[in-house]
């Protein structure tokens, strides 16, 4: 039987500002990325949050990103190998509290915005994020781009590994993301997401963007929660999934951990 | 045999700002309460403080506090029991992230500066503050001020406690502390502190501002480090005690933990 | 002819985060409140809004707070009178700056939250915040709470002042707030905290939740925009006031400076 | 008769937290970059800091930042044209507050660190902080890198501007600095470096790293101030420039204004 992790960001709000709809993603996803409070998050939203999606049996997972609440963790920041494994380090065992007091295991970390997309291009600090994870303990799962630095990185340290696509982003030949500036970046039809997602769980493939087929088979899919079109699309992806009979699962079911 | 633990504060740099001597102060105290990351520290400074301890055989603490960094922690910050649990929760687990990955137990919890002032006063933030302790989980032991809201807070929530004496301060004959304002407020002798600290060790007795002697056996003695004077009197303590045969070791073998 | 200012907080976002609908709120008041980065605000909301408020003809006033993003400047924080005088220069100056750049004039300024609270009910607080106002030089005006100690600290200082009430709040017999606590405390109904204004703006009397008449002549009337409803509030109040042929306008022209 | 500038960082204490030795500076130089609160200072340090430079007869300047306290602002951060402009602006606001009620001139603005860095290669960012300091008003001084994109963008916008060159820097024939990483990039004896910095002042020449003697005339040098080494450069340039001739005074004198 097929399997597929779907996840979003969760639990960004921060203090009296309130952020998304998390309500109603819980109810599309599987794998939940809950902010720590260095890009987003507060301990009294990480904590509500972590119950929330104790409630809605969805699996969780740290989303640690830079320390930049005013950029939201999106502006790139130059960050050392030492920095990036500190700064995970600290965020996972933060968010973990609130998941042992819950009673609630903490399954993933997956970095956040400008720490992601500098990791999945940089291999000293992919290394020191999946260091970072592979230290914290217990199994915890990296997660991160495929196709990207992350792959090499959680391999070469020895930790167990989902890579991810996004359902409405065109892929290379390659394998990489077509770049935001180029045609094809973007899938806008939530039925034409769902279907090339339902594709990469059953057959393990995609239409890269040049038009060929590649071989593309994704441990976890990646929807935005911010907007209610976003929300459409992954519960568009989980029905889709789930009527070609693909069981969507989280990251520990996927990899058979 | 007698027994007694000497705590002092660590880890209190930040960034590029350094703060403290934390070499002298670990050659003094068994129990380090380190910063984290909310009234001072840093994820390097809380991994390289983590580490050092680790080297020198020095129990390790988390020290949380208010969110302030400009005011050190030491500000007044009205704070509801729920904000006091969550944000001792977030700077507990991140602390023991650290530990966890450098293989070394995280023992206490202490809270910091106004965060502890207000709780030894205040039953319900008490309370609220040794739920965490308990439920951040593996047997911590939380370190309050003796004769506090703190001991009664940590009977009721079944947490295992250690309660704190100064060296340097003077104490009632009700056992609380003689307030700054107050002449006998300060000890600044550091033969006399010692002499005192003994006494507590041995005798499980201090002479009150009152002149009277009153039961007193804390399982902690708290030291200042942030300057030489203060290294100075720990150190007169330590060989103070270890000459009246008392053995200086870690909460957790003071309570037979 | 009776003058009348209607003040209210705007500019209160924060990086991604959104608060209030500050077009709406604009369309309804004289005199805005811009938060200045303590409690929130950044410099980008700042500029935005500055600009708007100009573009809408509103005058423009700073909103000083706590540096307490996560608390939005609502949590009490002892605050020294230096502080409290540090803080608000700061925060006046980063304002004025946008006013200079936009060649739009900085008219007030009204204290945030808790730091708005504290210095009503203490002297030297408000003394010192009166002192920030004046050495900011160039007439600001210091927008208080009518009856508290900012309109002494503002007599003592000698700095202008506006004295301003709440449209949704009763007031007792000496003219000072009904707790929030007690019955009487709030006023739901727009038409009735219209009528309210009204007779302030006109005939300078309230009728206490005691039921006495009171003299009660305000400078300026504080509307919430946080909520839908708060802003109907504001523009019942301000159609009202225009209907008995009161002048809606800004704090220097109520106090004919 | 030859006039210099000499200017060097101060107020980069923050809260408990204290850095450099700012009594000793100010004895050195003309000008002080005083930090606004991003990347260090605090509306406490501010005030105090310019009442020291007021008693020490030294011109103030805003030293903006990027808002990273903990990197001290020296990491890259991506930043927009907009949010330059935006953060120099509240922070030039936020000094000049403090300027004005100690009845001292604010006199130039010098970004700092890595704001600096980026800006001095990025003409869009340097244009946007000689707009902001341009907006800013009443003839404030932008004091940037010579032979840098801050040498257009002040003539672009058209406001004053002072380039700076370094103390214990090398320099490459075209008139830009030899990179850190390369030979020659460092001048260490104090001597060396004032007999270039009196050179550049009267005949407005220094020797570049290749041999070569080029056209190099500054308006101010930068003098660092965090270690007693630094500080003694700068007082060994002083004497050097005054036995020489050289009127050392603020960067208006030097420039006319």
């Amino acid at each position: 039987m097929h399997r597929m992790d779907m996840n979003s960001d969760l639990g960004e709000s921060f203090g009296t500002y309130v952020l998304g709809d998390d309500e109603a993603v819980l109810r599309a996803v599987s794998s939940a990325n809950v902010a720590c409070g260095f890009h987003a998050g507060d301990p009294q939203v990480m904590e509500t949050t972590v119950k929330l999606c104790a409630r809605h049996g969805v699996s969780v997972g740290a989303h640690p990103g830079h320390p930049d609440l005013q950029g939201f963790g999106r502006r790139t920041l130059a960050c050392t190998p030492w920095e990036a494994y500190t700064n995970c380090l600290y965020q996972i065992g933060a968010l973990r509290a609130f998941c042992d007091a819950a009673g609630v295991p903490l399954v993933h970390v997956k970095p956040h915005g400008a720490l992601y997309n500098q990791a999945a291009k940089d291999p000293a600090l992919a290394e020191a994020i999946a260091r970072a994870v592979k230290d914290a303990g217990k199994g915890l799962i990296l997660l991160g781009l495929a196709g990207s630095a992350f792959d090499r990185a959680a391999e070469a340290v020895g930790v167990p590994y989902g890579a991810e696509a996004f359902a409405d982003r065109g892929y290379q030949a390659d394998g990489t993301l077509v770049p935001r500036s180029q045609p094809g970046a973007l899938i806008h039809d939530p039925q034409e997401a769902a279907a090339r997602v339902v594709r990469m769980a059953t057959e393990g493939k995609v239409r890269s963007v040049e038009g060929t087929e590649i071989a593309f088979r994704p441990h976890s899919i990646c929807f935005h929660g911010d907007t209610p079109e976003a929300v459409e699309m992954a519960l568009a992806a989980r029905k889709a999934l789930e009527a070609a009979g693909v069981q969507v699962c989280s990251l520990k079911e996927v990899l058979g951990l």
